[in-house]
Formats: C-alpha cells, structure tokens, sequence
C-alpha cells in the first residue's frame, strides 16, 4: 500500500534550489540522452548533453529540444543561429560518463570535444559535427525557434537531413531497436540509465461503434 | 566495428508511411511514458497516452508536451482549453498495458478510463482526473501554448500546481527516484522499457582557467 503525500505549488517554491532542482527535473519520467555537436563561424566545435529532444514529426521528419534561457551565453545555440546546421548524437554505455563532461560551462574557445575525449566525425552535406562514438547520429538543419514566455526557455525545431546509424538496428517493420544501439535514458538531470524492453504493443484498433469517425 | 549507413531526407520522404513512422519516432532516444487525464464541460473524462512530455523549468514548475495536429479532434486538447486543468501520471509496469489501449481513437463520449480499466482518483484543487494506479501523478494547469509552423502540432505548456506520489521515491537530496516508482520508458511509438540506474553523476565543475564567466 503506497502512502501518497501531496506536494503543493507552494511547497515547491519554498524548497531549497537544489532540491526543487532535482525533483522537478524528475517529473517527466525517463528522457533521451543526446548530445548536440555544433561548430562557429570560426571553426571552434561545440558539444553539449541535453536531455530534452522531443519527436515533432515524421513526415516531413522533424525534431525538437528546449533551450535554457539565453540570457547566459548558449554556445549551442548561437552557433545554430550562425551555421543554420546542428548534430544530436544518441549517448550510449559505452561514453556516458565521457558525455556527461560536456555539462559544464566551458569557455566558448574550448571544445568539449577535447574536454570529454570524444571524437568527432563528419559528412559531405551537415557542417556541424557529428560524434565518433555515437551509434545513432542525426544531422539536423534549423527550422524554427519558440520563446516560452513563462521562462524564457526556447523551443528550436529542426528537419532531420541526414541519420546515421548500423542498419542492424531497424526491424523489419522499421522500428528502430536503440536498445541494440546501446542508448541510455536519463532521469532528473544526472541519473543514467539503460533500459530493457519489456514489449513492443501493437497499434490499437478501435471497435467500430466506440470509434471516432475520421474528421 | 559498425558499419554505418546513411538515410538522408530523401530516402525518407521516399519510405512507405508506417516504416518511415516507426524509424523516424526512434530517432529522439527514450521518452517518458505518460497518461495525461482532462474532463470537458459536460463532465466526460479522458485519457491518452503521452510520450513527449518534457521539462521546462524547476522555479516556477513548468512542463511541457506536444500535441498533434489539430486538423482531427483532440479530446485532450479541448478539455484543456475548456478547463484549465489536465493531469500527467507516469505509467508504470504493472499497467502499461491497460495503458497503451488509450491510444486508440474512441467517441468523444466514451472515457478511456472505462476502455483501459484504470480508475479516476480525484484533488481539491484539480478539476481534472488522475490515475489511481499511477505513483507520480501531476496536476497541472495551462500556461500557453505555440503551433509549430512547420508541421502543425503544438507545444503545452503548463504550470506543476500539485504533485502526488510516496516520500520513498525521493532521496536525501531531491533526487526522484523514478526506478523504484516503477515508471516505464517508451521508445518509438509503442515499445515499452524498463531502466535500471547505472550511475548517479555528479555535477561537473569547471577548471577556472577553462571555465566561463558568469555574465
């Protein structure tokens, strides 16, 4: 028998900042672990974990992520805006704890690159840089951008390009098995996980008299 | 030694419609598995599984998700402008299945609550129903809301006003100990995960000499 206990708006705001930080990072359940590699005009690469990529759309394919506020710099950012091109690179096992480095705040002349020892890698078509040690690599180019005004976070949509991956993870139906491809969660802002799968459902199909009609 | 391959845009656009689904909804890595509860006007409850519910801030508590395209009715959607209020609850492995059947498109005057065989549990404050057999369940009310140009889905936003699960869960420092609660990843559209914790990193500080103002 679980004893639930509420926790109210103003119980969150009395809390301790570290403390809120951390449980109100926790309430929207497991997250991807990605990292977005991009580079300035001047050529200096940036990469940086961020836990917040969203599906958008399938067809055409697009990709979301929050961005913090801007009113610290965000290197991740204002180089999107300059290159139009970014990268998001799924964290796996093998280099989580490599990736998570490149959560501090670095100089904007310093590469996280250099800082976590990953590697980068490139193609023909996307500017930004891709990780070596990814498995599943996407190339992004920037499409949209939504200021929240509840706190000036962002969110930036962008149309994925280009994907890179083993073509042993798609099963036959197209499902991409990123269990397969070693891709961690991540809970709160620290917390790494690895997941099972415990089964993959099918669509549901809808008795006809329960069913909306399509309209 | 992977052998990498590439899908670009094109090979995309040029996918049969599930196959192209499926691949492109594993793309953002795992997500939370999350039931979002509304109620209209009329007093007809709804339930529907999300798995784009994303962090926007820790003071004040703000979420967010995304909304497909308006261009069908959306219960969820409706209920929320009608009302204010909506509830998120982590969906758990002793229910994901019951769950998952919320996904199909039923009448709006049919409660998935009745479909899924999850029952309602009710606040004070919140006018909108939560899962009783969820652990964490949110209520929430609506802040704003943004159309994405790009594709016409839409992202929520709102505001954490209560938070209902057991004191367990949360460790000495506010850390939310999603494992324990049971709470289920998704990845794709309907692939279900369960994690266990490989590490708790802490947070990265920064060499002075390579560190960033804080301007």
């Amino acid at each position: 028998m679980i004893s639930f206990k509420k926790i109210s708006h103003d119980d969150i705001s009395q809390m301790e900042k570290v403390t809120r930080l951390k449980l109100i990072n926790g309430l929207s359940g497991f997250k991807g672990a990605n990292l977005i590699g991009t580079i300035n005009r001047n050529g200096i690469e940036n990469l940086a974990v961020f836990n917040s990529v969203v599906h958008i759309g399938s067809n055409p394919p697009f990709m979301g992520f929050i961005m913090r506020p801007l009113t610290v710099a965000r290197h991740t950012y204002e180089n999107i805006k300059e290159t139009g091109w970014y990268t998001i690179n799924h964290i796996n096992k093998d280099m989580y704890r490599q990736a998570h480095q490149t959560s501090g705040n670095y100089k904007r002349d310093i590469s996280e690159f250099d800082i976590s020892g990953l590697h980068t890698t490139h193609s023909d078509t996307c500017s930004a840089p891709f990780v070596e040690e990814s498995r599943i690599r996407i190339g992004m180019k920037f499409e949209e951008e939504h200021p929240i005004e509840a706190n000036g976070t962002m969110l930036i949509v962008g149309s994925v390009e280009e994907v890179w991956l083993s073509k042993d993870y798609i099963e036959g139906d197209g499902y991409l098995d990123i269990e397969k491809a070693g891709s961690v969660a991540i809970s709160g802002l620290d917390g790494y996980y690895e997941a099972q799968r415990l089964d993959k459902l099918s669509y549901v199909r809808v008795d006809p008299s329960k069913a909306r009609r399509a309209d």
